[in-house]
């Protein structure tokens, strides 16, 4: 498999109005877009920083890894994501090599086809696998 | 002020050879150059991944920040390192927005010129700003 650059870092906000007058009005970085996701049960804000994105995540339910990842800690970064040209046989390779994988098979979201590799298996980093479907 | 790109992901790592193996021989990514940051007390893996780096960062001493982040949650992301085109006066802003900066003036380490951000100000996430000195 080949990593070809930084998709984007997840940070979990409890609130988004706070992080949002943090991440663009204090650091300066822009606002893509805002979007509610209902799969991730979340609404999410997208700030390009060069070729990568930083994305607020704010939960809008309970149940959610992101919401319980607050309640845990309060907030911060949660996931990396990481970009590969081709994610089916990417699985299948991690797969054969031992790791642990949330998504086993590509999940197709919105335009994006992505999958989780568990933390367990990358030590204790929650990285998201992401290719470009477009 | 303003963001350029992530620069790195630092990713504290408790054993160095573990953690290459993951990153490069399983994940694929490339092994730029490891050495040893004696100011960090800390040995560094460098990993390009896009215009960004994955960062391993192996603490050789107890007393650090990346020792304790281990010893509490034995590994994982700890901070996102971002590019700024003028650290020193982005700095100065920071603090008049009232932000809690770790390093209120740039450090100098090893021809970089670096400062962090204290995660009470950044909604629980270590920021590091970066300026390129070349």
């Amino acid at each position: 498999m080949s990593v070809k650059k930084v998709h984007h870092i997840a940070i979990a906000v409890p609130d988004m109005e706070t992080a949002l007058h943090f991440w663009c009005d204090t650091l300066g970085l822009d606002l893509s877009h805002t979007e509610e996701v209902p799969s991730q049960k979340a609404i999410v804000a997208f700030l390009p920083a060069g070729e990568s994105e930083i994305e607020l995540v704010q939960p809008t339910q309970e149940d959610t890894g992101t919401a319980r990842f607050i309640q845990e800690r309060g907030g911060g970064i949660h996931h990396i994501c990481l970009e590969v040209d081709d994610l089916a046989s990417s699985l299948v390779d991690l797969k054969a090599k031992g790791v642990r994988l949330i998504n086993e098979a590509p999940v197709l979201l919105e335009g994006r086809k992505m999958a989780f590799v568990h933390p367990k298996s990358a030590g204790g980093v929650l990285i998201e696998l992401y290719e470009v479907t477009d």
